[in-house]
Parts: C-alpha cells; sequence; structure tokens
C-alpha cells in the first residue's frame, strides 16, 4: 500500500537569495508540492472544493546540511510515518540529484490534520480522513508499527 | 478626496536573490500592500467576507531603473489614475528613503476590477465599486479628468 | 534559429490566495521560470558564475483574463520579441492545459538586460550579450523584422 | 544583556491560500524578518558585504496552534535560546495582537551558523560569531544557563 513517494524539483533564481544558496522557505515549498502530488498520484486533491476537505499544517521542521544552489535539482522523497484517524505525518528526504554517493542535503517533516471546511463561514474543525483515502494510505513498513 | 497614499517598506532577506538585489517579483508584493492599506486607510477592506467583495488583478506592470539591495527602504506612493464603475486604476512611484535628490528606482500600475465572489461555488463577477467606497475615491487632480 | 519555447506549469497550493484563485504574482513566477528554462535548453544559464553575466528586468508586465485555480495545468510559450546589442524582449502567452478551445489566462511580457556583475563590488552594468548566445537567438519571423 | 526582541506584523493578501488563512511558510518569513531587525537594533547587519559574514540555517520548525487570516496582526517575540561560538537559536512565540486573553497561534525556532562567505567563488564556511557582535548577545535569563 503507498507509503512513499518521490518528486523532483528544480531550484529555481526566485528560490535564491543574496547569499547565492537557496532561500530555507523553499524547501517547504518543494515539501508541500511533493505532498500534493503523492495525494493526487492516489486519485485524492487536498483541496477539493466538492468534499470541503483541508489540510492545515500542525508541525513542520527541516534541517540542512549542505545549501543547494540555482539550478541544482533534487529528488524529495516523501515517507509517511504516523497514520492517525485526523491527521498524517511526513518525513522528506531530500537528496541533490547527481551526486555520487547520494548527499542529502536536508531532512524533513509535516503533520498535518484532516478539516472539515465551511466555505460560507471560512471556518474549519478537525475531522476524520475520509475513508477512501484513508484506505490508500500506510505507514512505511519499515518504520515498524505494530499490527 | 483621497487620491493617493504613501507606505514605506524595507527589503527583506527573503526579497532578495543570487544576484545580490531585490527580486523583481517583490515590487509588486510592495504595490499590493500598499494598495491594501490604502483601502483600509478609507475604513474597507479588499477582502471582506461579509460583503463578498474582491479585487482580481486584470493589467499590472512595472519598470526597474535602478537595483535595491537588503534592507533598503524604499516609499510606494499610490496614485489612483482611474476610476470607473466596476474598476479602478493605480500608479505606483517607488523611491528610495534617504536618497538626495531622490531615486525613483521603479514605477508600477494596476487595474483592479471589482467582483463579487460567491464562496459557495468559488466563482466571481464583474460588480459595481460598493457606493461607500467610490464615494471616498478620486483621481489624482493632475491627472485633469475634466470635471 | 530558436525564437519560442513552451513549458507547463501547474498551480501549486502556495500560489493561490484567498480568493481562491491564482495569486496573480505567481505568473511572474512562471514567465520567470519558462524563459529561464529557454536559455538553458540553448546550453546557457541565466545565471553562471563563471561568466559573471546577470539578467536583471528592466520591465514587465502581465495582462490576466480569466482565473487559474489550484492544480490546473498551464503552458507558457515564450516569443522573442527584440533582441539588441544588450537586452532581450520576450512576450509570453499562457494557455490552460485542457481546455477545447485552448483559453489564452493570460499575456506577459518582459525586458531584460545583459549585466556583468561584479560579485566583489556587488555591482552591475550593461554588457553585450555573449555572443554565443547571441548567435542562437532571433525574434519570432511572424514579428517582421525588417532585414 | 540584549536577549529578546518583539517584532509586530500584519498578514497581508499575498500570505494567503485558498483556504481563507495564512499559508503556514509566510511564518517563517515573518520569524526571519523579526531575527534581522533584532541584529539590526544590535547595530549590525545578517548580510554585510564588508564583513563577509552570512547566517545560513541548519533548523527550523513551528508549531500552529490557531490559523491567522488577511488582516490580522500578530507580534513575533524572538528569545535567544542557545548562543555557541559559531551559532545561535532562537525561539518564536507568535501571538495574536487584540487577543484577550493573548492567544499564542503558533511558536517557532531557528539555529543558525555563522559563515565567513566567499562572494568570489560563492563558498562558505563556519566562522566564529564576530566579537562584537557576540558581546551583545545573550541566552535569555529565564532558560537558567548555569553561570
Amino acid at each position: 500500500m503507498p507509503h512513499e513517494f518521490t518528486l523532483r524539483h528544480r531550484v529555481e533564481f526566485a528560490d535564491t537569495d543574496m547569499a547565492g544558496i537557496i532561500h530555507f522557505s523553499s524547501y517547504f515549498r518543494y515539501m508541500e508540492v511533493t505532498e500534493h502530488a503523492f495525494i493526487r498520484s492516489l486519485g485524492f486533491s487536498v483541496a477539493d472544493r466538492d468534499s470541503g476537505i483541508g489540510w492545515p499544517r500542525v508541525d513542520v521542521g527541516c534541517s540542512f546540511r549542505s545549501p543547494l544552489r540555482f539550478e541544482d535539482e533534487l529528488d524529495v522523497r516523501l515517507v509517511v510515518t504516523a497514520k492517525k484517524s485526523k491527521s498524517l505525518s511526513y518525513a522528506f528526504h531530500i537528496t541533490k540529484v547527481g551526486t555520487e554517493p547520494l548527499l542529502e542535503v536536508a531532512t524533513g517533516r509535516m503533520t498535518v490534520v484532516c478539516v472539515a471546511m465551511d466555505h460560507e463561514t471560512g471556518t474549519m474543525k478537525a475531522a476524520r480522513i475520509p475513508e477512501a483515502l484513508a484506505a490508500q494510505l500506510e505507514v512505511a513498513p519499515e518504520l515498524g508499527e505494530a499490527p
């Protein structure tokens, strides 16, 4: 059952800063884009007006080991690390394409909560992950959830 | 009657790029933030859920004369250049604080259209500018609209 | 000789705003990413430390006809509209993938100037476009530059 | 001796996303802007070409408790939580202005390392925090570093 997903990105000019390297906030963009592509690969959307489901973040983090520069390519590998009735947690392993041995430049994590959005009032409250989506997700086996 | 407004900004680190100067897209942020502060100064909000009014852009542009760098301060002076029943146009004169004579580093423009947002369906259509707001805005006199 | 280039993009979540549609500034990102991919396709980089060449923008603009939403795909077609000794101008035709007939949602333009960057002092001044790159670029024939 | 600093921000339109609330990545912008204002308040700059010092992030994180919306004001209170010879750590307490009792909407953290930038080659390596700056910073006393 799906528990990981990898998406390739390229460091764009607007992602850099005056230090000549990627600005750290860009990694959060790459991680989120990868997460959304993962959900899309399962046949769902993280922002589907009809379902009225949304996925705000409750905790995120990233550690940086080596800088990336303009036009570098990176692979962001998402791993499902926790699956609860109303939330999901992911780890992200970010490597620089073309390095040998493969260089892990950053690792990230995100915990997101499933909410029901009320578009009329603009409010949201925690909700169970839709059954059809939950049925397609599992925690990465190597993380060893007891059966 | 109000027809201009000035807001001071500072070039932040994330606004720069690897060329060591401000990334050009940052000017559009400064212009939009200034526009929204102008509308707020009149007692309104560009995104008021209750009114259901929104302001998408239909045309924008910017010319750049001199680069700005990290921690530079800039004044963005908004001038109302056109006022129609369903749209407004602004010019933006962007100067670098502390230059003598005052250095105009960029000039921008935006035309925005008033729309009624349907938050249920997510659609929008052109609408008359609310009377109370329109009554407070005028084209800058020096632009010489005939009476 | 190369005078146009098309790159496909997807509207990401962070590219949207509370109006439920793409934020207008995202189009400038898509246009710049397309320009840089075009230059890369010719075997060059817009930010090559060794060459010391940079490409600041001197004039940009965009007109918006129809909104895009999260997960929409768009094609950005770059066309070279002017080629001078020290500057290039591009037009961008942005269409929504999958529309029939093809819907042009926005059109943009950019004029960029070639500069020599002095990384020691952080200054830049206009410079001739490197011969090897200039030799590979031409104005789109349909724009009819006189011989 | 300085060990905390507070800066007020406003949620801008471009900081929101289609969920109608602030995009989580905006908090990292607010935190970084606050950090840079703190350093500036001490008479230094985080990106001073003359000193050749830079401050890449090595670890960042943020937990989110309550969403912020367009035009909400927030106070970001930075607290120095660790001071080593080549790195600094900060905690950030983010509260929504005007709430009673004061609502803490998010808490963040950053560890940044001091590096010497070589603008000629574009490389960087860890370096001692300049004496004059280090002399002005201390860990917040309530965090109880042993003397």
